[in-house]
């Protein structure tokens, strides 16, 4: 299958060069290693072995890739803006679109564009890191859950998905891509924001008793807002968010994206992680007031000059 | 009128220098500025006029003042675990206690130990802050509200009022004190800590639309609280939180006394101000979220190595 990549950071590459040395046709939208990859080719190192792709299709234009059967959208969401220019020229007529990328909003963005039959989103759980140019970090974790943006469970999603399994990708099509992506939610809006507030990893912020409950409410306001979004089936509040805590009790002081992209300086993707959920709890009558204080406070670091 | 001043910090040194100016006899148990004010007297720098006094009754211990008429309380609320035997050796059988420390939960530590008939609490607008030992810095307002623990307008009050009209202080009695700690609460609570957790000023906080939103939330939560504690008149929660906005607006990038401590490394006085009013509030039914969340947050800050 072609493939084109738009967003060639950690989980751009991670995916693409899976997917690569499993035999896909993927051609990456390159920025920052378009030279190092051109010349040394794109080195992964993985939990589950590293890995050397000698040879990479890496583009500095989308219009250079031309029409694929697949994009797989990797961009930040602070990028989206130019989400739709990028995608435009990759697109075919039976060409799909699977965004991969954080929070709400991204695969209506795309509908909106491109017409909603085209659009699959996927909730991807995968701690990587780019290092060097040419050089992407696998640190664990890896799975991917996928599936229609307009609902129901296709054969196109199954057969993705079985494509991201036989590139040793774990991957499950799923039904409600909704649930899914508030599900990721329930854990990225807390910690995510917490520790991008208070500068301080997940095993330390749930090493101190107030902010662990903290979380939990964080959490349960969460679900109220998901559960009132038209779900398949309601997440459970108390089970899952105590499932998330176990969960993370277990990392070992693992930092958030969005607390190292706030240590570096760099932007924060609080549109898609907070803003759009925040607006869709409200639209359905769900006031996340914690959320929204935890809004406020990511948004005043970010303004400031 | 014999009056000992426990916590000569900027507060009591502040007060306690006006009181001594106006004729009382002052008496200051002091630490860190023994030596230098037993040398050369106390300073103060002040929006009003300088002056300076030369002769100052301080003592490094409680026992050597004895007995007074008036004890006024400008002890840290963080140093409460030592009030009870600070005050003690200064009571005979009339001796009144004037607290004028932050928060709630200050008048009820001294009225079980010494009875509730000898306790009134003052809520102060001062701006002031100590510069080197010997020296205090008036930097604007003053203003004293003081009453009855036991509630009721006393003659005790109007006397004590008036002594520190005497002595240059604006000081009204009031008959409800427990809605005046709860109005400054409104005001602290947001302030104090936003500024302490974001590390930025009154002004800054403002400027910054969503942060005004969620200071007006944590605005109204506080009111929401105070008014289910059985004041003499219940707050108006949209027109006095505008109310202390509007007053806000017009500081000129103020930081408060928890910005400074927390900046500065300082505990801060998180018991007084977030603890027991939550507390109370939950008492009464009043589940102060975003109060809580902000205590969370500033609490993890405090306990972290």
């Amino acid at each position: 299958m072609k493939i084109g990549i738009i967003g060639s950071g950690a989980l751009g590459l991670y995916y693409g060069a899976m997917l690569q040395r499993s035999g896909q046709e993927i051609n990456f939208l390159l920025r920052r290693d378009y030279q190092v990859i051109g010349q040394q080719g794109l080195q992964v190192y993985s939990v589950n072995g590293d890995f050397h792709l000698p040879h990479v299709a890496g583009y500095p234009t989308v219009q250079e890739i031309g029409t694929v059967d697949l994009v797989i959208v990797g961009l930040k969401t602070i990028s989206n803006h130019h989400l739709i220019d990028l995608v435009s020229p990759l697109l075919g007529a039976e060409t799909a679109i699977l965004t991969l990328q954080n929070g709400l909003g991204n695969e209506e963005l795309l509908a909106e564009a491109f017409g909603a039959e085209r659009i699959l989103g996927g909730v991807a759980f995968l701690c990587s890191n780019r290092g060097e140019p040419g050089i992407v970090h696998h640190l664990g974790e890896g799975k991917i859950r996928l599936g229609e943006f307009s609902g129901g469970l296709s054969e196109r999603s199954h057969d993705l998905a079985a494509m991201f399994q036989n590139a040793g990708v774990p991957c499950t099509a799923i039904s409600d891509l909704r649930r899914a992506r508030w599900e990721k939610l329930v854990w990225n809006i807390p910690f995510n924001g917490l520790s991008a507030l208070l500068a301080k990893d997940v095993t330390d912020l749930l090493d101190h008793p107030p902010t662990k409950r903290l979380v939990r409410d964080l959490m349960l306001e969460v679900i109220a807002g998901a559960n009132a979004q038209e779900l398949e089936e309601p997440i459970d509040g108390p089970g899952f968010s105590q499932q998330l805590i176990s969960f993370t009790e277990n990392m070992d002081h693992y930092q958030p994206s969005m607390m190292i992209d706030r240590a570096a300086g760099r932007p924060l993707e609080l549109g898609a992680i907070y803003t759009t959920p925040l607006q869709r709890a409200k639209a359905a009558g769900i006031n996340m007031s914690r959320v929204e204080m935890l809004y406020s406070q990511l948004d005043f670091g970010e303004n400031l000059p």
